[in-house]
């Protein structure tokens, strides 16, 4: 089983054009269902991640206690307050959005169950992460199912060992692609990502200044974002994975890596997307 | 039916004075009206460019519960609370106002009509944006009325589908801007200000960064904040239409397009405005 | 009836040292009051202005919806809830503080003039603003009392109209600081101080940035922290307003005087008092 | 009874890596039980000061009504909601935890005593601040302790007058670290830090600027951060007030010492921390 290194050159070429005449419209919304009472932070996280990727607009399904923590960081976003609960109640539209995510600062309990099934019958790409990643099949899915477990939760996913997961990462998230017929983001240092044709990528970029609560946040909210712009939602999940490891990269250059704010991986966004952009091959 | 370009050298050469011997009285209080449960940001962001943009002061009328998400960003301004119910129960004095802008993150519904009704009746100019754009009529009015649709909002406006729009956006901007009797500023690449005499100004800054939710509630609120101080009120709209695009020309010298956040394009509004101002014809 | 300026060289030659070896009790705790539902934001702002100006501990009392609106933006200040309440009825301690603050974003009320004369019974040098500003005299004081009104709270603590008042600044700042026996900053183009010795001071620094909501709250802080630490209280009244205005002279530089929010005044602070401090006679 | 210097060079050898492949897990989580009604922004300042410090995660215990000032801030930590009752009720898992720290922002009332106890009780090194520095004895533990004391503190933990303490700083500080098997910072202009072997260290970074409210909370937090990743633990207390001051003297080189906010410390450690790293010996 081979695995392929997603290079700089990979993105550049496969970044998304944002045309002179577009408009919101033109990227579509994206809908982001995160944040629970002991986690309210993540909804911020991932909605800063998305809200920089190039969406149109930005709906933010939570609790109703958890807006009023992300109105004035994200004055950008609108919002479907508890929007968890109506989901698992089947009682929230969702044929508006073009791209779906779901998990981060979720609790692993019944009602985000039900609401992550909800979602899953969305016809557009929907990513699953943190709490939502959990047991179940996706045969019923005709558009992409992107999961993105670090090694912990693919071990809880899988129920192999982490030991086991860290031996043998290639092939085993191959193996669970193409078995339930998803895009898996294994995370860590080399990132890999396995699509349901068995392929496997490499990702290069990011350092262990990530290595701290609320990065992978950012990371969701990116691939959201991205799915909503892209000339290949394939691309979309690759390239947030390599330009969200590029922030930290330049991070590094000029401050220590024990000290990264997840939240300042987007506000170092907009600039290393630049360089990426106008760098020569 | 001619259009012309608004160009630098005009915004140069009518872009407001401030006086050396003025004080926040010089330049008048701001009515804003924005901001309800599920768009509260919108608040935030007209705010934001309103009070960046020349008023003396700012007073938000907005739901109770939207206030508490405004304050520590926006510590400058002052509230109405239940400002929209208050005017649409004709229970608030306007006296004070110099210029009023309605609409970001409104509902449309009954009580923000009302509320529209009552602002209405004030001789002060008016800005009508996002849920204030409605069928209605405009007779009664002695002072001007900016109505600031994107082409979707013009074509509930109006009844015409987008696509007539977008290919007769001169034309129609113009027809509806003399039918109705007031300025109609139709948003978009090459955003088009028509007066109520049926001339069209064509605006050439800004780009595809601006695609993205609560842009143009920026724009609004930088509008509002020019109405109160400027040579004439045309070159208020015309001048708050340029230098919202103009930030957003100077985020993409080194910032990916995809990435602005629309709150960051007040941040850049100083900078911007100060290059026009002493910027050789 | 002589007006001197009060010059950079004055102010470099009257800045407080900070002692290598003092801690925060050598500064001591100043007391702002400030802040209700309707103007919560100014007392973020003077709140802002004081952390900003050599004090050691602040302490702001103000009306228990509006904590929450500070903490995010000052986390370094302490509270005492309801504050204007428990003063207005004798029920606060005021033996620890070293300098009062009171009026930012008050209304003029009977709970503020309560609150009001109550804290003029401190000893320590007190600072009347805005909302605090009324007809009272001040006969029983034996420590600083400063008020700081605009030219329209001028009017109305005088009864004279602002015609009057524009026309006759110096003679009539120094006729009302000597009747009240008290220290009055008439704020505005170039600001006047006098002492209740009937002395006036002439500030000539600030710019027409300044004449927007908010500024006068940020000085009302700046006067109040570093009546902390001075040389001499007249110093620090002198002081505080030379570098507010400096802060502003500063921001025109690069950036448009129609756009600089209040706020933005205390994080030029740092540097702009730096310079003043390290500049050459 | 010597007092060595823990210099630049000491710090550079000391300070840990963060190796290539580490991940959140790496790092652990540290626990912060800080904050409360009237000193809310205590939690802020020293969540700040531990997340940039290279811990993997931090769990807030606060009072339920503090947890919504933090969050818009640190959208990176995560909550236990009235973490302190529930700590004094003995009803809070710790087993997770790497490090704790308790007392920025905390009332010395008979809860926070109460839930000082419980947490002596985990076997992982324990940072107490403020309203936790009291009166007890630690002979049951066996892991570190780390008391904060300024000397106001250290005067009421010691029962000695501050003059005394001023007087004999080294000798008591050894004695007291001895006496009680802990390791005691005595803060202040040249900190100094006593193991419970007597040994003492003397730190001379730092300045005046750090004599304000809330300077403290950060260094605590910082220590607490350091805790979850370092080569010792004595090495994490020492280079975290090292790089507290280190913070404090880069500010002072262009910005006024009467200016500082505590938050901003944090924000300059980043680039400290890594000019450390990066620096010759
Ligand atoms: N040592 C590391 N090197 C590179 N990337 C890392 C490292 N540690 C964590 N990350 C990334 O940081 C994020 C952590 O996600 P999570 O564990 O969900 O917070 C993922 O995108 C990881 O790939
Ligand atoms: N492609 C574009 N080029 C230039 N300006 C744009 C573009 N897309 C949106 N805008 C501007 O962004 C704002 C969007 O307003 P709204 O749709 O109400 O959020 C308006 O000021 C538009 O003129
Ligand atoms: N045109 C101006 N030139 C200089 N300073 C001004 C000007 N307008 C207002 N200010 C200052 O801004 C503050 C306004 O205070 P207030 O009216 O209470 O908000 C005072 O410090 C004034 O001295
Ligand atoms: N004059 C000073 N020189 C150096 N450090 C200081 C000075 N004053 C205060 N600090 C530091 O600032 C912090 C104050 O802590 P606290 O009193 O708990 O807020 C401690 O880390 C002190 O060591
Ligand atoms: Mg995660
Ligand atoms: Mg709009
Ligand atoms: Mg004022
Ligand atoms: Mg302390």
């Amino acid at each position: 089983m081979s695995v392929s290194e997603w290079t700089k050159n990979d993105v550049r070429n496969s970044l998304p054009d944002r045309a002179a005449e577009s408009h919101k419209g033109t990227f579509g919304i994206a809908l982001l269902v995160a944040g629970s009472e002991d986690m309210p932070g993540a909804a911020i996280l991932s909605g800063l991640g998305a809200m920089r990727s190039g969406l149109g607009k930005l709906a933010i399904a939570t609790d109703e206690a958890v807006v009023s923590h992300i109105v004035s960081t994200l004055p950008e976003a609108t919002y479907v307050r508890n929007g968890r609960y109506l989901l698992s109640k089947n009682e929230m539209e969702l044929s508006q959005y073009r791209s779906i995510a779901v998990g981060p600062g979720l609790p692993e309990d019944g009602e985000t169950r039900a609401a992550v099934e909800r979602l899953l019958k969305a016809e557009v790409p929907v990513v699953l992460d943190a709490g939502a990643i959990g047991g179940r099949s996706y045969e019923e899915r005709n558009s992409p199912t992107i999961l993105t477990p670090h090694p912990g939760e693919f071990a809880r996913m899988t129920g192999k060992s982490i030991g086991e997961i860290e031996n043998n990462r290639a092939s085993l998230v191959s193996e669970w692609a193409q078995r339930l017929g998803v895009t898996i983001v294994l995370k860590g240092y080399n990132t890999l990502t396995s699509f349901a044709d068995g392929s496997v990528y490499k990702n290069s970029t990011g350092n262990s200044s990530l290595a701290k609560g609320g990065s992978g946040d950012v990371l969701t909210g990116m691939i959201l974002g991205m799915l909503c712009c892209n000339k290949s939602w394939k691309y979309a999940v690759l390239n947030a994975i390599y330009l969200h490891g590029a922030c930290a990269d330049y991070w590094v250059k000029k401050r220590s890596a024990h000290s990264l704010l997840a939240h300042e991986i987007s506000e170092l966004l907009p600039e290393v997307w630049a360089d990426v952009e106008t760098s020569q091959s």
